[in-house]
């Protein structure tokens, strides 16, 4: 913590401050969101319900890791794996770090690290832990962009990460 | 505002809400996100000192609109087309309504409505107003993901929405 950091509010989760008079919200875990491309060319999503803005979002699966585990890259990838597979029920042989990028960087020091997970198994129906309500979808590249705006006219909320995620795979 | 939300920290900007336990940050204004390619294909980025992240961010064109502003589409591109302006230099001689979207749907109600700009001319330096510190790129198609990596490898912040960006110029 910067020192010249007040303290506003200390949530149980989040963290209201302000820097020489810049409010924003501070975030105790570092966030890994992972790229799954399966073998038949889908990319691994997730629908679920989200609080703060009172409706489904489409996103990439994605998890808050802890503290202690960013110190060792070998430990966010892990837990980018367990999130994952509780997640979406797919195994990621392969995880690699791609990129780490600001979500929102006049509101929040939130930072996301892309992972690509490869290799993919499923092993299970996921679906999230016993507080979350997720659903999975495998959505084939040749149709996404269509599913998404199947989606967005129902009212569903569209991450722009995906779209990140949708360039990259067409550059690599 | 939902009666079911639990105001815990009221800031000037920002305010730390709950709803059925779950922690987010409420926006008091919604964001706009332009999106100005020249007709020399270059896309417009500006870099900036962000306090919440400690380091400068390479970003996408963007303002806060005012919520009066909001109720009418008209008013919301106006806005857009201002902090273009301001934050650029450079002005638009159509902009259009692309998509809203979420940017950190698990801990905020952020949404953005990113805004394609056309027909630009340039009419001035940006830089932005008297409170900000505004460095302006154009940047081309054919180099930008270079010119990003190399920003990056500098330590500096990259903002995913441009990926999402380029995917949209594109696919367009």
């Amino acid at each position: 913590m910067n020192t010249r950091d007040k303290v506003l509010y200390q949530g149980a989760y989040l963290t209201l401050k302000s820097r020489n008079g810049w409010e924003f919200v501070a975030r105790q875990h570092q966030v890994a969101v992972i790229i799954a491309w399966t073998v038949e060319d889908e990319l691994l999503l997730v629908e679920q319900y989200r609080e703060p803005l009172g409706r489904r979002v489409i996103e990439l699966p994605a998890g808050l890791v802890g503290d202690e585990s960013e110190l060792e890259d070998e430990d966010f990838l892990d837990a980018a794996a367990r999130e994952l597979e509780e997640e979406t029920g797919w195994r990621a042989g392969q995880l690699t770090e791609f990129m780490t990028c600001p979500t929102s960087a006049g509101m929040s020091d939130e930072t996301v690290m892309f992972v690509l997970a490869e290799n993919l198994v499923q092993v299970g129906r996921g679906g999230g832990d016993d507080s979350e309500d997720i659903v999975v979808h495998r959505v084939r590249k040749s149709f996404i962009d269509q599913w998404l705006d199947e989606r967005r006219s129902h009212g569903l909320g569209i991450d722009p990460k995906i779209y990140a995620a949708l360039y990259w795979s067409i550059k690599s």
